[in-house]
């Protein structure tokens, strides 16, 4: 359940028009709260991309996050919510040069890379700056596994981090990513004994890493159960241990989703509920929000979000459930229909919990004429 | 070839920064005087979700052009570039009622049903409009197949449209789409041939249909040749003539992407060319557009955009293309590789051509910070 009292006495109150997110921050707080007590030793850059809000940023900037950005944009949000450009890193691998140096000359210092390509454009951009080279990891067990787009080889690191030492820059550590949702509480084992692998090399050619940046993956809870945050904590954990010993190096985390994705529901509204032919047991259900208004997340129906309904004690049956759009791919789901209330019409609510992570800017500027989605951060 | 001198001059002059669309004029309105050269008898109703520029718009009212849209914002868009409200169709099947209330006050008489529910709201809210009601078409041969969403099987069109004589609507005609991009030119006949028997079907019970909308599916060229303009004409005129015969009711299409898919190009710039393991054959060439930047419809590499740069001279070999996004689906072309100059480096220029359609709009609000496509219409 994450439509909490204060999201449903605001939707009450407010009556927002059109489908709208809305983002209880107290949710959020006890989310880091929760990160910090179950892994105090490790730095929490929260992923930016997961939801920008300005409200969301300043919470977790007084609270004494750190920050993973993918551009100058989030860059420049992040500083504007008050936060320092030390707790920022620039995490994505692929970067334009002239970004990077207006990264530079906004105070950050920590880069992520994966090419040796890559990394001469650091050393000439930001020259002396942190840099951390992402290994690729297998993503199995995710909901939402990774491509190959970012990573490299781990025998690619070593040149990689090499490189950067022989130019100036500081070769400061590994990062990789499990998938996001990941539910495999030992995805982090094998991509830590690669890390560890690739220090001991680093070592043996005279240069010391320091840090490990675990990355993101923590899931929010969508329909099925997920480990909470201290089973994740104690895998790591244990993990850390059995790689590095007792010469555990400085580690991050960047959890976006894990950490706003259960902050947030949609409020959306039934547009239609219709059949193909007179004879046909298939109903399809169109809300006013979908693939291209938020709800990217749902290609390939990837993730299935909890909808829930003021009918859900009415008897319920399957439906496909599309988007507003004149788009044939806003589907939301239909490969596996979704038990709805047979109850169901036009004009009746719909809450679709967990939406907090990537539905706001994942939304298109104006798709069919439709205005992105709205977002309240109470 | 879709960058025109207009364009390569307008690029050259201004050196616009990061990636923007580019759309010349004088192609949209050389393909509006193909169409109505091709099909004199048929009203055009330009789909104006392919791309709202107001300047297109504005060209296509002033030609005579009458406009397809999807909600009450484009409904807005139209009339303010000038044309007036008997030239609009509200052609989106899923509508609120609050919104054909608001197209209807706003003088909108042409509504699009595949439902009686829907009727039933067009009734309500836009009592007397003309409706007519979209079938289910076979997508067998286009590149973006439609789903099942919008239509109903031919069996129920007829209650549909009884349905809306009874309640005081104009049961006005027959609509269907044959896919987007669709390059097989017998795709119309089948779907002629239930239209007529409709048409029978309703005169039987002394409701006259005077409609039939041909929809869109004219197809833009990107790298494989289709068929001109002419010849879907031929066909579609064949075809009309055989099921209707001397009787050939009023007809209208709906062409977006045939009309300003070829007229706009995306420039575009190298970020990164890199591998993932030293001894890989395999390259990276990383955009700085991707899915959710513009180019949503390579989703499942559905269609293949002529790229080109100033190296098309040099050997080629293939890489996988992808954006700038530190999303993992952010992939444009990997299940099947495209083939670039092997000189091709960081900071050089791709023009990604016939990129006039379904772009601009698609692109995200602010997805991992960076800003929409930016777009010029010249």
């Amino acid at each position: 359940m994450t439509a909490t009292a204060r999201i449903l006495d605001f939707l009450r109150d407010r009556q927002p028009q059109g489908p709208c997110l809305v983002v209880d921050l107290d949710v959020i707080a006890k989310n880091f709260r929760a990160f910090t007590r179950a892994m105090p030793a490790t730095r929490i850059f929260y992923a930016v991309k997961a939801n920008p809000a300005p409200e969301i940023l300043q919470l977790l900037a007084k609270l004494g996050s750190c920050f993973d950005t993918a551009s100058v944009g989030e860059i420049e949000l992040v500083l504007a919510a008050g936060a320092t450009p030390d707790r920022i890193s620039y995490g994505n691998t692929i970067k334009k040069e002239r970004d990077i140096s207006s990264a530079h000359a906004l105070g950050v210092a920590l880069f992520a890379v994966d090419s040796v390509e890559e990394t001469e454009k650091v050393a000439r951009a930001a020259p002396g700056a942190k840099v951390f080279c992402r290994i690729l990891a297998d993503g199995a067990g995710a909901e939402w596994p990774l491509s190959r787009k970012f990573g490299c080889d781990p025998s690619m690191a070593e040149d990689v981090l090499l490189r950067a030492h022989a130019l100036g820059l500081h070769a400061y550590g590994i990062s990789f990513h499990v998938g996001s949702q990941q539910t495999k509480l030992g995805a982090w084992d094998l991509a830590l004994g690669q890390s560890k692998a690739i220090f001991d090399a680093l070592q043996s050619r005279g240069v010391t890493l320091s840090m490990v940046n675990l990355g993101g993956g923590f899931p929010a809870k969508y329909l099925k159960p997920v480990p909470g945050t201290g089973q994740y904590a104690n895998a790591i954990q244990a993990a850390l241990a059995k790689h590095f010993g007792n010469a555990i190096p400085e580690t991050i985390i960047e959890p976006g989703r894990g950490m706003v994705g259960n902050a947030g529901v949609i409020k959306a509204e039934v547009v239609l509920v219709s059949k193909k032919h007179a004879n046909d047991n298939q109903r399809w259900v169109y809300l006013d929000i979908g693939k291209f208004g938020g709800l990217a997340e749902t290609m390939e129906e990837a993730i299935r979000y909890p909808l829930v309904t003021t009918k859900d004690k009415d008897a319920k049956g399957p439906c496909i459930v599309a988007g507003p759009t004149c788009d044939s791919a806003d589907v939301l789901y239909e490969k596996t229909p979704y038990n709805l209330p047979l109850t169901l019409t036009v004009g009746d609510e719909v809450l679709i919990e967990s939406t907090g992570a990537y539905t706001t800017t994942y939304s298109t500027v104006a798709f069919n004429g439709f205005p992105p989605l709205q977002s309240y951060v109470i």
